[in-house]
């Protein structure tokens, strides 16, 4: 926006209200809501702050939305606010995009040497008090495929390239010479590839294209000895037919940050596999974490009080910020 | 040797027999012996391949060499060997440098990780089918001291530094530009320049200045949140005094592969410190180790055999293999 009225912005956040927002509330109306009061809120407002990005009660409260012409979500993945009414409209969405990127690829890493150390059967023999020497598996020369090519899965890739591991990614379309991945195959192929790698990495963007493209046939076709992990998007899996390949043993193991239903619930199945680790959507949240994303949203506020480009401008129909953009 | 007799080996391993000797057989007498039956293996033998490398068996046998010239030993440390009788002989001694380096590195740099994301109280609450979210560390920036600039030292130094962390090095005396460290500071300076590290790790090889290095002094010397991490030897350390760090929050954390008493004892307070990783002296014992263990052996025996020069020779003052050996 450009003019001199004083912008209205809505701010929902339940009872946790955002750090360090003196700027932005310095030169807006600031109205912090839960999403009881989002309808409430959202009438006459001129932008949307999704910081409990974790909230499903946007398109919900979207009918009272008269006038709004921004929204920014404090999360890399935009499908809480992928519905029809906000798809179709001529509201800008913006995402925090970069944020998690590094701190989520030392989490990957980390899961990675972990099964191949055996480092959860370490902790629990420890618990036993039990001295049980194995042999380990090493890292370098394994062969990754990360499914996501957008900066998180980037940032994957170079890292676990820089610890040994032999990297390829997977996005919409296949390509070569990528700068971080090499070869890039396409989604459509995943049945056909996937008995080629040993760990196989899961951060798409949640659209119409990536749900549910982790099912049977995706862990039939992955080897035997193969560690899926997911720090995209539950969805992403159909986690009955994760369960059910996970009991068979037709992989090896899983580390999942991420689930369909979150948290997930006290008598969920995956909590009592002995090949899981779960983790409970904190991959990407590093000490700082919550002042970094109102940081990103406060210099897209002053770019759009200011009427500059927006960073982060998420293509609505693709469902994710393009590359290069 | 060089000669046309066959030479006498006597090879220390218990039940457990080394894989692989085919060639070896080809061409000596062996003596596959216990521990029990060491000094009838080792009289009238010319060579000795220590290859139960945990055994402390060799010095109460070693009146019975009575034409020893040359002993092997199956692991990085020779601390084993280091007796005054075969330090004080014109016998050579080499050992298995090199075969763990990088997997003793990828060690490293899972509890790293491990200790940065959280990842053992992950898997303690998982236990408890409890979602519990927290704050994670960065890995990236943070700093690490590799006390031990032999080849695992470095192995680690160059792993730690690809994944983003600043790695100084720390040995016998202090050097700057270390290809590998950077800066490299002096063991003697331990307490004086602890403060300054996220992560300590000990990789030295047990010699009389480094036996009990790590200690009361140098454990309150580190930051509070300092995580220490133990793949060299368990008598570098000060035991008593690091459990008693521990428990008082001197330092956070303890990831420790070796010990003064190994199995460790059932009874041994580190069990149950739940800020301590404690596996089994495994970290370097990839699938294959003991494969490539005896290919080393076997390359110096065709060495000593032919009169070539051996590899991995010990210089048995020092108690390791100079660089550049």
């Amino acid at each position: 926006m450009i003019g001199t009225e004083i912008p209205v912005l809505a701010v929902l956040c339940g009872d946790r209200r955002p750090p360090d927002m003196d700027a932005v509330e310095a030169a807006a109306e600031i109205r912090y809501t839960d999403e009881k009061g989002l309808p409430d809120a959202l009438r006459g407002a001129d932008a949307l702050f999704v910081y409990d990005f974790l909230s499903t009660a946007v398109p919900g409260a979207w009918h009272a939305a008269d006038r709004i012409r921004w929204v920014h979500i404090a999360s890399a993945g935009v499908d809480p606010v992928m519905f029809p009414e906000l798809r179709e409209s001529d509201v800008v969405l913006t995402n925090s995009r970069g944020v998690f990127d590094d701190s989520i690829a030392e989490y990957v890493l980390g899961v990675v040497i972990a099964f191949a150390k055996d480092l959860p059967r370490s902790l629990e023999l420890q618990r036993q008090r039990r001295w049980q020497h194995r042999e380990s598996e090493r890292v370098a020369g394994r062969r990754a495929l990360v499914v996501g090519t957008g900066p998180i899965g980037r940032a994957i890739a170079r890292l676990l390239r820089a610890a040994g591991l032999d990297v390829s990614g997977m996005g919409r379309r296949a390509r070569g010479e990528d700068p971080d991945f090499g070869t890039v195959h396409a989604s459509a192929d995943l049945v056909r590839v996937a008995a080629g790698f040993d760990y196989v990495i899961a951060v798409a963007p949640l659209t119409d294209e990536t749900k549910g493209m982790f099912d049977a046939a995706a862990f039939a076709a992955m080897k035997p000895s193969a560690r899926f992990v997911n720090v995209g998007r539950g969805e992403l899996v159909v986690t009955d037919e994760l369960v059910t390949a996970l009991r068979a043993g037709e992989i090896a193991g899983a580390a999942l940050d991420v689930f369909d239903t979150e948290p997930l619930p006290v008598d969920h199945p995956l909590w009592t596999l002995d090949n899981v680790v779960i983790s409970p959507h904190m991959s990407g949240d590093f000490v700082g974490w919550r002042n970094t994303l109102v940081e990103v949203f406060a210099d897209n506020f002053a770019r759009w009080r200011d009427g500059r480009p927006l960073r982060n401008v998420v293509d609505k129909q693709l469902g994710y910020v393009p590359s290069g953009h």
